[in-house]
């Protein structure tokens, strides 16, 4: 984004975007929707259409019925308004296409036959695909300067597998056509992170390591392999959570101040840090880094199965589902920081955050018994609710404490501060900036290389030390080891808000 | 307040407290409510006794009923509890008392034969008086070395007077038995910069002149003269206002961190800011402070008559009834930060706030049209409802908003953090401190002189240079050049919460 292009409010120009996958779960749960709420705002602009791409034999009109009941389905009644409804779906078309075969792409080129608008392909479909539909969308002259691709995670499983998938899409698009959705990116409060750190000077002049103690990064699901055992037990919580929505939220807190918002400036700062993230190695990978599987217990009331009980499962697994690590970023502003970070599966609630722990004060002069209250935190919710919470003391208010202290949140929660507005899903922001053509929510193609060779090496660590994972039980905060990681830190994991 | 003696958290020990002036409009309005309200939340000792002395020839039975009568004005009627009442009443005796004979005082000593008790002359009498009352208290034989002595600004009109004034008491009582109370000390949000600045490293980083651009402090009065125009008359809203409360104010923002919450501690920090408080001299005297005085105008919709013409005015009187000034607190930690100070009668709302402005960010990357936006504060509000705010930037939420920022407020208001508790009355913990023998919150006869010296020279300026005030409406916000005055700076007073 520069700086200039950071003004115009809506979508400048009209797009026409073809989505691959259309009748996939990604594309029905949150992709159409993502598209229908942005329509209704008053975000695509009238000439942008829209076209299905799937093997299914549909028309068009099967197609526009599949849309809307999940729509139904997705959007809160109260914004299903007809007109609105009735203008999205007169954008939607279909084309049936067998996506490794370059003879149905003609069909494509057909549809864009004169259009003066830019395309967007949302490869919304396998990676292993993505070589098939680049190329054939080549070689079936559907491409022109103006088309940009989308594509999601995962980008690969290690580094050598990500660069394959990386080199298949860049022999067809530049880099600065590809973007690399990680929709935590997309997130209200993800990108509330840069307006915090750098627009108010009294974080800003504080992040670094003079002032900042420590920094959590937890996020826990609630749920577990749902149904995707298989495919999960190839990757693990390390490779499915850590490469991408964890180090991508790390390197926002911990990024240099990027001179602007273009993307590249603040990518670049990225990968500065990825670059800087200190390898596990030696004893480090005993004591910094916790790996976790469930066992049978119980979720929201209920008794659930272990991971290795689950449908489908391989009963001599080692995949963790669960991982818990002290890392740091080895430079200038953090040296000395730890960076907390876990995240894991059948935890005992869905919860996303970050928390910044500022230093304590040099020197204490109130009560001693309250030297041990928390000193300054900022807490930046992502789930269940989007919010940002600062932790102050202040002093308690009853007549009879005297000076003594009261630790209490100064909150912000988006749904009292701004009390009319929506808070957008992460996807509409992301399309959105996707056609407006800008890339500074996206990944660059060095982020996820660099993210996937701290994975990787972590990855072979484990597996030359031969380390199993720790038993939890489902429904606790992982590994007893993953309390004790930070415990002998003096610290502890922050589960209050 | 030792560090130790800080944890108790009631009164330690009962007292024998004696009433000066226990038929005036203070000790009825606000001193026996106060008291009713420690005995009702557990905070008097059982033996605590009170008793009132005035020269109206009543006898205890009539004292308790004017008493009674004043609180069942004051206090919320459901705070008013008959057990609370009945025991409170059960404390109060009276003696009718010439203040200036010694011959009555004799009955002082006897009330207090014997007793065990310390005991706490309060003198809410004029200060005129306070000589008699201390040298009869004396020459009665009624004094020992428990007794502590607490009184009321004004202190003296200038340095002399209220040297002469200090003597008085000083012949009789030792400071660290003297208690001045200045009640702005004595409310939560007041004591709650302490707790703010040296219990969150966050603040107390920033607090000086690297992060700080500027501070407010407001105190608009929406009354005017009420009846008391001679009185006031003499004194001005520079003696009556900034001599003490805004002086007051400004200690406690601009001190350096004491090394502990010892009274002294504290208040050596505050001499050293009023010694390094810049006089205003030669053109400042015309360009750094504003005069004004009120002519008619509205006031919460009806009219209401200028200064000039209020009930036993004196019609050429220059006494001004609104001052703003830009001063500065010449030390390493202040230096180049302008104190923009302001109190005023007859303002279109109560409002008594402080405003810490930290500096902008260095360098900007935001949308170039919201390049003004406001930087941080920190909003301290007094009157009308005690809060605090802190304000940042965040992302706007909108879609269409891109990355544009949005100030918003996160609020710490005590009536929501705090729901269960009632916020005392500053005179509540000021009574309270008094009887646990804590002098933190008081102010030390250095303060008070230093305070004066600064005010004098002001006004010696002021005389000499023959400077009348500015005229304002009734219902504004004072005299176009205080607004100017800061405009001229590229600031604005701060007005919004």
């Amino acid at each position: 984004m520069s700086q200039h292009s950071a003004m115009p409010s809506v979508a400048d120009t009209e797009i026409d975007l073809a989505m691959f996958g259309a009748l996939g779960d990604l594309a029905l749960r949150k992709l159409f929707p993502a598209l229908y709420h942005l329509d209704r705002e008053g975000l695509l602009p009238e000439g942008t259409r829209l076209v299905g791409l799937a093997r299914q034999d549909l028309d068009g009109e099967a197609f526009r019925q599949q849309v809307a009941d999940a729509l139904q389905r997705r959007v809160k009644s109260s914004e299903q308004d007809k007109a609105s409804l009735k203008r999205f779906m007169a954008r939607l078309d279909y084309l049936k296409l067998d996506f490794a075969s370059v003879e149905g792409y003609e069909a494509i080129r057909a549809w864009r036959e004169g259009s003066p608008r830019p395309m967007v392909v949302y490869l919304s479909v396998p990676a292993s695909i993505y070589g098939d539909i680049c190329r054939n969308l080549q070689a079936s002259g559907s491409l022109d300067d103006s088309v940009r691709v989308v594509v999601e995670k995962p980008i690969g499983y290690d580094l050598e597998s990500s660069q394959q998938i990386n080199d298949v899409i860049g022999e067809v698009f530049p880099e600065s056509r590809i973007y690399r959705i990680d929709h935590y990116l997309g997130k209200e409060t993800v990108q509330n992170l840069i307006a915090l750190r750098f627009a108010n000077p009294l974080f800003g002049t504080q992040w670094n390591q003079n002032h900042i103690s420590h920094v959590e990064i937890t996020v826990a699901e609630q749920v577990g392999i749902e149904g995707r055992w298989g495919y999960f037990d190839q990757a693990g919580q390390l490779r499915d959570m850590v490469q991408n929505h964890l180090l991508q939220l790390l390197c926002l807190i911990a990024m240099d101040p990027p001179s602007n918002l273009d993307a590249d400036a603040i990518r670049d700062e990225k990968v500065k840090v990825l670059k800087a993230l200190k390898p596990f190695v030696g004893e480090a990978l005993g004591r910094d880094v916790v790996r976790g599987q469930y066992t049978a217990g119980t979720s929201e009331g209920k008794s659930v199965p272990g991971y290795l009980e689950e449908e489908g499962a391989n009963t001599d697994s080692h995949t963790e589902t669960f991982v818990a690590m002290k890392t740091e970023v080895a430079n200038w502003r953090w040296a000395g920081v730890p960076f907390y970070l876990r995240t894991g599966k059948r935890m005992p609630e869905k919860l996303s955050q970050i928390v910044i722990h500022f230093r304590q004060q040099p020197h204490y002069i109130f009560d001693p018994d309250q030297r041990g209250l928390a000193a300054n935190k900022l807490i930046i919710r992502l789930q269940p609710e989007e919010g940002i919470a600062l932790q102050v003391l202040t002093k308690d208010s009853g007549l009879d404490k005297g000076m003594r202290l009261r630790p209490g949140p100064l909150h912000l929660d988006f749904n009292n501060a701004f009390p009319k507005s929506r808070i957008p899903d992460a996807y509409e922001r992301l399309l959105l900036e996707v056609m407006k053509g800008q890339q500074y929510l996206f990944v660059r193609r060095d982020e996820v290389e660099h993210a996937w060779r701290w994975c990787d090496q972590l990855i072979a660590g484990w597996e030359a030390r031969e380390m199993p994972p720790r038993r939890y039980p489902a429904g606790s905060w992982g590994p007893v080891a993953s309390i004790a990681m930070i415990t002998q830190d003096g610290r502890s994991w922050y589960e209050d808000y």
